[in-house]
C-alpha cells in the first residue's frame, strides 16, 4: 500500500451554549480551557500533529471565531482556517472541506475531528486513526470511530457493529462493519446497548478519502452534491466568496450521519478506547476534574468553609462559599452561574432565555 | 419644662465585616443600601430630622468614611462630620461628641444613635425618643432605649428593668429604672429572658445631657474623663487635631455600657416597640426582605430556574441559578459570596481570613 496523503479537518463551528457563562458566541467551548490546560481546539490540533503535517490541517469555523482560533493556534496557516457563512450541520461542513482537499489531492485521506472533545490516551487514539485510514484507503470505505462505552450514557448516539470476523478481515484490528446507527437512547435502552457489547458511542469522528465522501454525498444528498460541485469550481478563483455565500443560502441543514452514513453501503466503525469525552456539560467537566480532600475542585481565588463536593471556577474574582455542597459555580467578568450538580444540562435553557429576551451582551 | 436643645450623634465608625463582600473598609454597612432604599446612615439621619435640626446632627466616623458619608448626606454640614483617628469603642466616641456639643451648649440633650440600624415605625420611634429626652432633661438621668424582644435572640445584649410603677412615675410612658445589663445570652437564657417579660434588647441608643454623661465618664472612667477634658479645651483651637491624635493614642477601648451604664445610679430604659433591627447579618437582611412566589428575593439581573427560597443580589452582573435552594448570593465587582442560609455569621471568618492573608484588595 502506498502511504496515503493525510489531511485533518477540525470542525469548529459549534456555539457550545451549554458552557455559558464561559462559552459565548465569540468564545465557544472549543476555544476555552475547560478541562486541564490549553484550549480544546489547540489540544485537538496538537494531538493530531504526529500523524498530519500542520499545513494539511484545516479548521472549518465561522467568521466570529476565526481570529481567536488563529490566535490560539498560530502555527496553523491562516488560509487553512476555512469559514462557513453560517452553520448547516456536519454534511455541508465536511463537503466544503472535502472540496478544498480535493482541490489539492482528490485521493487524499481526510480525518474529520470535532474541535471540542478531549482524549486522554493520544497514542492509542493515533493508532486507531492509522488503522482506520488504512481501511479507508484500501477499501474506498467510510470509516467512523465508535467509542467503547463505559456507562449507559443517554447523551450520545450509538453505533451497532457486526461482530462476525469471518466476513471481516479487519476485526482483529477492532474495525467492524456498521450494522445500524441509533439515536440518543433513553436510560433503559442505553443499559441494553451497554450490556449487548456490540454498541459503541458515536464520536462524530470520520476517516475517508475526500473523493469517496464527495461521491457518497452526490449519491445520497444530490442537492448538496450539486451545490458543492459549484463551490469546488470556484475554489482558487475570485468568485469563491460570493459562491460560498450563495451556496450556503440554499443548502439545507443536514448531518453527515443522517445524510450519508445511515445510507451508504461500505461503512466501517473503528472501536476506540482512549479516554474520550465530548465534554457536553459542566457536569461532565466536574467528572473529569480531580478534587481535594473535601471533594471540592476549586479554580482561582476561592475561600471555602464547611463546603463539600463543589466545582468552583472563580475566574478573576474571589469567591467565598460557606456551608455549600454539590454545586457548580462559574464566574466570568459579567456573569455568575450557580448550578446544582446534575442539572447543568439546563444551562442551555438559560442561554435560550437570554436569546429570547435579546440580552445580547451575555450571549 | 423648657424645650431642651436637642442634638443627635450618629455613631458611624463600624466596619461591618459581616456584610462582605459589599461591606469594605471604605464602604461599611452604614453606607450600603442593604435593606430597602437609601443607605442606612442617610435613613438614620432622615429619620431623626423631625426632632433634630440638620445643623445639630453630628456624625462620628473615621477618615476613610468621611467622604462617602458627606456624599450620601450632602445636607449635613461638613463640620458636623467628626472623625476619630481610630476606633476605641463607644465610650470615647460618645465622650468626644459630648465635648463638641458642650462646646456649644453644655445643657443640650444628646441622642446617640448607631448609624446602621433599621426602624420600621418612625413615628413611634420619635415618640419614644421625646419621652426619653423629657426624662433625661428632668432628672439629669441616663436613658437608654430597650427594644421589646420578639424572639429569643442570642445576638443582642439584654436590659432588665424594674417593673414597679409606684417607685417610678414614668412607667406609664414605658420608661423604667434599669435593674441589670446582661451580656449576649445563650439560647436557653434568651428564652428565659423573653418569657420573663422584664428583659429588653439593648439597642445601643442613648439619651442624656452632654454635661451629665461627661460627669459620669469622669466619675466611672476617670482616665478617659481626664483626656476628654484636654480635648474639650482644644476644640475650636489650632491644636485640636494634634490633641485628638494624642488623646486617642493613650485612651483605651471601652464601651459606654461597661464603662458607665452598668455603674451609674440614675439609669432608665425606655421601652421601644417600633420594628427595630440592627441588621447584623445577611440572614437578617433575608428575613427583612419580601419574597416572590418561589420564596426568592432577587435583586438585579437574576435568571432563576427550579430554585427556591434564595436571596440573590446580582450587583451589576447577571446571575443564573439552576436547581438551587436556600442560599444567599452577594455579587460585587471583584467578589462573590455564596452562603447557605443560616450560616451568614461565618462571613466574618472569611473577612478574618482575608485579613490574615493580607488580601487587602478585598477588604
Amino acid at each position: 500500500m502506498n502511504q496515503p496523503n493525510i489531511y485533518a479537518v477540525i470542525m469548529a463551528g459549534g456555539v457550545g451554549s451549554r458552557f455559558w457563562p464561559q462559552s459565548r458566541e465569540r468564545t465557544p467551548k472549543q476555544v476555552l480551557e475547560i478541562v486541564g490546560s490549553g484550549s480544546m481546539i489547540s489540544n485537538t490540533i496538537m494531538r493530531i500533529q504526529p500523524l498530519v503535517q500542520s499545513n494539511k490541517i484545516l479548521v472549518v469555523t465561522n467568521k466570529l471565531q476565526k481570529d481567536i482560533i488563529h490566535k490560539q493556534v498560530p502555527s496553523l496557516p491562516l488560509q487553512n482556517v476555512i469559514t462557513e457563512p453560517l452553520g448547516r450541520n456536519t454534511a455541508p461542513c465536511i463537503g466544503l472541506a472535502a472540496k478544498w482537499i480535493s482541490h489539492y489531492d482528490p485521493n487524499a485521506i481526510m480525518i474529520i475531528l470535532p474541535a471540542d472533545h478531549i482524549i486522554r490516551d493520544t497514542e492509542e487514539f493515533l493508532r486507531v486513526l492509522q488503522r482506520a485510514a488504512h481501511v479507508a484507503q484500501e477499501n474506498d470505505a467510510l470509516v467512523t470511530i465508535g467509542i467503547k462505552p463505559t456507562h449507559p450514557e443517554t447523551g450520545y448516539g450509538y453505533i451497532q457493529f457486526e461482530d462476525s470476523s469471518e466476513k471481516n478481515p479487519y476485526a482483529v484490528d477492532g474495525i467492524y462493519c456498521v450494522k445500524t446507527f441509533a439515536e440518543k437512547p433513553n436510560l433503559e435502552t442505553a443499559e441494553k446497548f451497554l450490556k449487548s457489547g456490540d454498541f459503541l458511542w458515536n464520536s462524530g469522528m470520520f476517516i475517508w478519502k475526500a473523493s469517496i465522501i464527495l461521491r457518497e454525498i452526490e449519491k445520497h444528498i444530490p442537492e448538496l452534491g450539486e451545490q458543492l460541485t459549484k463551490l469546488g469550481h470556484a475554489i482558487g478563483t475570485e468568485t469563491y466568496q460570493a459562491t460560498l455565500e450563495r451556496v450556503y443560502g440554499v443548502i439545507r441543514s443536514i448531518s453527515i450521519d443522517y445524510g450519508v452514513m445511515e445510507k451508504a453501503s461500505k461503512v466501517f466503525v473503528a472501536k476506540g478506547d482512549f479516554g474520550w469525552s465530548d465534554v457536553g456539560s459542566w457536569d461532565e467537566v466536574v467528572r473529569l476534574t480531580p478534587v481535594d480532600g473535601e471533594g471540592n475542585a476549586l479554580r482561582g481565588t476561592v475561600i471555602a468553609k464547611d463546603s463539600h463536593r463543589n466545582y468552583i471556577d472563580a475566574g478573576n474574582k474571589a469567591v467565598a462559599i460557606i456551608g455549600i455542597d454539590d454545586i457548580i459555580v462559574i464566574t466570568t467578568d459579567d456573569a455568575v452561574l450557580i448550578c446544582k450538580k446534575g442539572k447543568s444540562q439546563d444551562v442551555k435553557e438559560v442561554v435560550d432565555y437570554l436569546r429570547r429576551k435579546q440580552i445580547n451582551g451575555l450571549l
